[in-house]
């Protein structure tokens, strides 16, 4: 055991008691500074992560604001409350044959929660992303360990939360942010007795790995590890047919956007052969060979790319349909790439199911509807799957779209799965192997309840009880009351 | 692999994806035909019952009471609604740098869930019981594996969910039961890949061994396990000062009610040295010796509670202050037993910690309060905990209170744990080993959630859309429109 992480565990531990006293207002006006701290630095935050994540400037811009946002409506949960979800049952002394007690419920913070951030979103999805704001929101205290593909940045990241933390009086120790390369530190951070959950977000192999270590303890814990997907998305031959080059002309932005370095990429087109699809196939490979080489996040994640990319494409079956045309100007830059292969190699060679992650498409060709059927009952789990149709093909194909649903956390209708929105409504994470739980997600107010648990009071008198479930409802915020919703 | 588990998947999976296609209110009257089934069949449950566990039929008809009461208010749930947490996220087609899309969420049913009922709760906790109920009702289909210790009461309770199927037009094979007395065809339900979710009450080591099997799955899915506690009570000098008689009443009756066999009971007592806690004991010592042997649920519950309440009274420091001095008057009957130790052999020996199911209590006896809260800090995850004190007390004592709250369940104040309310406020359930999660419980209407997960819907066509979800809100269900709760 690293002593300087068991005196990190150890400090978190008394601080995240402390933590439990503070208001709801206290624990906001923490989480609106970090997000006051992030937009003071932005500058030298985007700095810094351009320079270890080859993002460009204005998408990190833009991933800023998500952050900030996150922040702010974490902040915004805490301040309304009823997130909580207090219930009271009320006495019934009269009741026979026993008295009904008073029974009274409220989520509480789990722990010491333990973050693994992304690569591929340095601000919103690492250390200052939405594990941690989720965790600290939800009353936890949150030990990250830094991201190893962006080591400075992280850094800064911490000292941004750190520096709210002793502006806002949180007590010591309620952040951490631990560094090391290998995986060492990280495996004695999902084992210390002290953590009592984990987000991760990255590899399948990677979250898998956190995953099995948690549950393997002697006190299982849970993880929450967004993993890869391919993101299908469903052509069906009417909506081509009709707007074929659109549709093609939306999915090379989407596909080849940041350089495909999504969770939410488009990664397997399935298509029923035949003239919409041939227009289709056509704008976006021509599309293709125009779109630039660039440089990916880091070798490790261009390597991986490649080497998935050259397993794919010399399966049996798979033809190259395009590649960027356009030279490269510099190391590590990935080939936009477009390939495609009949359903009947799809089917039978589980290679082709996986991720290559990064500006690269396969397209699943399908003699008919029946067929298409079939590849779409041989998907695993994914975070979204989209269905590009018109309206009477969703009409008249309903077991698509309810086997689309089985599978996906997010199902799309004429739309791209890139962009994912934060909010109430979003789910991001889905069945295995997309996610390790597809019971809650990563993005959005919903993600605070991955770090609590639900806690009862009996016959608790009313001065100790926490102001969530006090009888006269101080804070007002909304609580099922003898069964009845109410404020 | 069983071919006729194999077969009951497959017609399982297959029942399942038509369920879904059911209304609430289809759904809502399978639960109540399963009640209206379960009351006109009471008597020969009860009768068999009674013959398998040796359970009152006083208990016995009170437990029906309640598992008739556990599937109205599942199906009352239904029929409002809004369990769901259907959230919307509407469209703002104007905003920059893009438009924001329509996003919509609702829970949905995760699959097959496969249920391993309780052995002391032959109705409430069984094949009829609240693992069975809140999965129908979740919209899963289920598998129960019949408890082998009532396999006559299991199979009638079966045949009165099928007739119930049959009578409200549910698809085939949404609920079967299957048998066996070994290990493997358990084994085979929580391993078989069309099983999404487990639930089980039951021993810590039935417990663990499903859980372990089933995150070691290629697919890894919940386990749900409500396992051992030993339910502290902790006695605070001045309530046993002034009312240490009535106390000793109260829990002579929780100790030894059903024989002790109950998750609830309180096998562990936690106080202080002085005249309080002596004239606590005396009352419950001599009551002790006047409640009579009877018999337990089955000869191998009968031999661990003999086991292992040798084991612990043979430790050093432990002392038997009450034994029944009634005769016995059958087999495999219990003695109830009260034993104390001084806390600091209690501090340095674990196997004083563990639980000894039935009517038997540890009595820890520390030397002041300092000593106590170490105690406390001592223990493990616990369904519950409860705390006897004076309002002085309680208020002098925060930090006592703030240790019970960690690391239990549920919370009581001057009661006793034994009766578990049906209701929305009740957890029942808490930190490993208590439960295999935490974040949920078995017991009442929220017990619901351990069978869904959130599905979200991007710009999906009103038409296509669950009602729950719809523009108009046809079912009239509370819903989060754009961050506000409407219905």
């Amino acid at each position: 055991m690293d002593t300087n992480l068991e005196q990190v565990m150890q400090i978190a531990s008394v601080a995240f008691n402390r933590y439990k006293t503070f208001s709801r207002q206290q624990k906001a006006s923490f989480l609106y500074a970090i997000a006051d701290e992030i937009l003071a630095a932005s500058e030298a935050l985007i700095q810094q992560a351009k320079e270890e994540t080859n993002i460009s400037a204005t998408q990190l811009a833009g991933e800023l604001k998500r952050t900030v946002f996150q922040w702010h409506s974490f902040a915004r949960l805490l301040e309304e409350g009823s997130w909580v979800e207090a219930r009271i049952d009320t006495a019934n002394l009269e009741r026979l044959p026993v008295a009904k007690p008073d029974v009274r419920k409220m989520l509480q913070p789990l722990g010491i929660v333990a973050v693994f951030g992304a690569s591929n979103f340095p601000f919103a999805y690492s250390t200052l992303g939405g594990d941690t704001a989720s965790a600290l929101a939800a009353g936890c205290a949150v030990v990250v360990k830094g991201h190893p593909a962006h080591p400075l940045t992280s850094r800064l990241s911490a000292e941004l939360i750190l520096k709210a933390a002793t502006r806002t009086g949180m007590p010591e120790g309620l952040f951490a942010h631990v560094e090391g390369l290998g995986f060492e530190i990280g495996k004695e951070l999902v084992l210390h007795p002290l953590t009592k959950a984990v987000g991760f977000t990255g590899s399948l192999r990677g979250g898998r790995a956190l995953f099995d270590m948690a549950s393997q303890r002697p006190e299982p814990i849970p993880v929450f590890a967004e993993m890869g997907s391919i993101n299908p998305v469903i052509l069906m031959p009417e909506k081509l047919q009709n707007e074929g080059g659109e549709v093609a002309q939306r999915y090379l932005q989407s596909i080849t956007a940041g350089m495909g370095q999504f969770c939410t990429n488009p990664g397997l087109l399935i298509g029923v052969a035949g003239e919409g699809l041939d227009v289709f196939v056509k704008e976006l490979a021509n599309g293709m060979t125009q779109v630039a080489p660039a440089a990916m996040l880091n070798a490790g994640i261009y390597q991986n790319y490649e080497g998935k990319r050259t397993i794919v494409t010399s399966q049996e079956g798979v033809r190259i349909d395009a590649e960027s045309q356009l030279p490269k100007s510099g190391i590590i830059q990935a080939i936009p790439t477009l390939a495609s292969v009949d359903a009947t190699y799809f089917l039978s060679n589980p290679l082709l199911h996986q991720e290559v992650f990064g500006p690269f498409s396969l397209l699943v060709i399908c003699q008919d509807l029946a067929e298409m059927q079939k590849v779409i009952e041989h998907l695993e789990g994914q975070i979204s799957c989209t269905i590009m149709a018109t309206e009477q093909e969703l009409l008249a194909n309903k077991e698509i779209v309810e086997r689309l649903r089985a599978i996906s956390g997010r199902l799309i209708f004429n739309g791209v799965p890139t962009g994912v929105e934060v909010g109430y409504a979003m789910q991001h994470g889905g069945p295995y192997p997309a996610s390790t739980d597809a019971r809650f997600g990563a993005v959005g107010q919903d993600a605070i309840k991955r770090f609590v648990r639900p806690a009862s009071y009996q016959n608790c008198p009313d001065f100790l009880l926490p102001d969530e479930l006090k009888n006269d409802n101080p804070l007002g915020i909304w609580r099922m009351v003898d069964n009845v919703l109410t404020q």
